[in-house]
């Protein structure tokens, strides 16, 4: 592996690959002292065109858990205020000394266009509303923890603004290709209009499909999309389409919540559901880093991952 | 010693016991390899809600001399943008792998409120117009340097605005349980309300107490407050509270001034009085990463803190 | 060496010796582990009230390829909003232990004036108008490994915004004490306005001077300066003084093209120009790690300076 760029990179044995070797890892990360020397003298920048503190820490991280050192460049600095363009900015950073880099782009293919442009390993770290395939690494990893390494047969429903969502679309993706079963639920305007590249069925009614799933993923409700008129109102958004306290009290007792950060409390989920035991939003997070750190340590490491 | 909420946790020995240990740490800070090994592995993060460098990089830079590893977030990241509530945030990044957060936050009880969410060790780095107790750990342990480890009878004033501040009031706390006495002086529109959590006494008149006094404590003065109509102008707020160096001339030879930085030359302090002898400003500084040190060390430290 | 403010702080001896130490640096950066213990426990802040993440970095990098701590303080930070005054944010920085500090500063001397307030070294990062003292090395070391040590004769055509511009007359500077000939080449607003300060000779007409430069080292053009009516357009900008496809095809195959960066690619150079074999570009890029790593050696190091 070169890069990683889409979830199609990898294909099913690759994300399998990737959630073994974060196995691994997770445990370095629950260590006295977390780290190991895989990536000692290897320097890892995160080029965000898009703030993401969130993803950003996580992959500094997953990096530095590794022995790696970081650097941190985001759009709001001078160059590309001054009008550098993206191909400079890339090959200024690689020039420095970076052996990886991990580009999130609000434009869909920028991560790719980088990749053509530098000797660096290039990371996705979220381009448009393309793709983000770490996020669809971690949240396979994470289901897999909790259901066993086969997903075959489970259901999970994915609920918000999936056409919208580079999220909804690589982990749908990710999950397909082990073998679970995806709907994707929300109003008609917030569903794909094709379902090309999209391996799921889709549906308007949440109550209608939320007795047969195993698991409820629901995605951020960007308030300032309701300009778009999406939806007529959050509240009416929650009513139908939130996980409500009374809508999850249906649910079975095995069947797990995700998020994928940050969440809108009281909107697309209730805060009592957000702290309930069957909400594995939290570990989502801790389970990002480890599988950060499989990544990074596939596309740079040699020798043995964990000591 | 869980978190560092308030300088109530801590009593007279508390606060001893960190200053003493801060002794030993502010000789690491002078050696030619100012490090020790003690909290190898750790992952200390600065959770900054307001924006403030010196505190931040203070606390940053005491966490890497004991070799933990740092963790930046700030409030104009995006998340807390997206409206991530304080408590997700908090939770997000202890998910990421964090021992110990220092909260910074405009709301007074937000630091609390973090303890109460994570497992992490919580730091209060200054909430509202209530505390910022590592402030007043390196204003005593400053004093103590100075004056001997015995504060009993040292008369302190605090000059500024007294009211909206979270130094005066936890220094005021520290110096107190160390036997000194505090005045606190201002015009009438800057003092407390009310002495209840003021172990002190108040005074409008600074030339009065001037004469009696072994350490003047100047706060600064924020212009924005003038708007609040606090004081005239200020103008006239120097005329009668700044340390002009007319005012320094009548002090004895040996009493000390302090400020908690960033100074407002030829507003609360004339600019030659700032860099005379008994200014001990910047020694302020550096004992803060000493203290911070300390602090750390007895949150998340194990075996001996200096090699 | 206590600091650099200016290439006249150097000679050529001190320019060639810096250089040479940096070729040495150049091999560590390219190793498997591209570090060396030179600076351990020593600590590099970079204080930069003008934002250029790209400078930024590449001293930030050179600190870490030593093994020196790096601290990060720039002027949006608040207690410059706070109104903090240069000497007090410096002295409070050096009090956190930082034993070097890069100033980049838009007031000419700033750099100066803060080496005169602190016991810690200097090192200008570029002053206003002034200078830019470590560009004007990787310029020279980037020169050198390219023509061999000996400059003399060498012709080195700079062209652009020169009167506004401290990389032009830091490296001017510096080229000329190496004996190479140096043509300053832009419209005449753009000249200086006098050659005090500037070894070199001038011309308006790029053409008559191209065919016998042996480099040509591009300034980028900076848009708002069209508001001041330096020249009537970008168009009339680059069919001017633009290194255009067309011009580069009438240079010597040998002829080198060096930009400072960042790239307003289309504007003084074509994009095509900017990735050609004779473009050094990027290699400035990677030499300016190497550079910074012998400048900060020189200023703090002791010891054999690479393992």
């Amino acid at each position: 592996m070169k890069h990683l760029l889409s979830i199609d990179d990898l294909g099913r044995d690759g994300i399998v690959e990737l959630c073994d070797l974060a196995e691994a890892f997770l445990e370095v990360t629950r260590r006295d002292i977390p780290k190991v020397p895989a990536l000692r003298g290897k320097t890892v920048a995160t080029v965000f065109y898009e703030d993401s503190t969130r993803t950003r820490l996580s992959f500094e991280t997953a990096a530095k858990r590794l022995s790696a050192d970081t650097m941190s460049f985001t759009a709001s600095s001078s160059s590309v205020q001054k009008g550098e363009s993206l191909r400079d900015t890339a090959q200024t950073i690689e020039a420095l000394g970076v052996d990886a880099m991990v580009v999130r782009h609000r434009a869909a293919g920028a991560p790719h266009r980088v990749a053509g442009w530098v000797d660096a390993a290039v990371v996705n770290g979220g381009d448009g509303r393309h793709e983000h395939p770490t996020q669809a690494l971690l949240d396979t990893f994470t289901l897999r923890r909790h259901r066993g390494p086969d997903l075959d047969g489970a259901h999970v429903a994915i609920v918000g603004d999936i056409r919208h969502s580079r999220v909804a679309r690589s982990t749908t993706k990710a999950l397909a290709a082990l073998g679970a079963k995806v709907t994707l639920i929300g109003p008609p305007t917030m569903l794909p209009e094709s379902l090309d590249g999209w391996p799921a069925a889709t549906s308007c009614d949440l109550d209608a499909v939320l007795p047969e799933v195993d698991v409820v993923y629901l995605l951020r409700i960007q308030h300032e999309r309701q300009d778009a008129m999406l939806f007529p109102s959050l509240r009416e958004y929650t009513t139908r389409f939130g996980l409500t306290v009374e809508r999850a009290a249906r649910l079975g007792t095995d069947v797990l919540v995700m998020h994928a950060g940050p969440m809108n409390r009281g909107v697309e989920i209730a805060p009592e559901i957000a702290e309930a035991p069957r909400s594995v939003i939290t570990e989502q997070v801790a389970n990002g880093v480890a599988i950060r750190m499989a990544v990074l340590y596939e596309l740079l490491g040699s020798g043995a991952p964990v000591a």
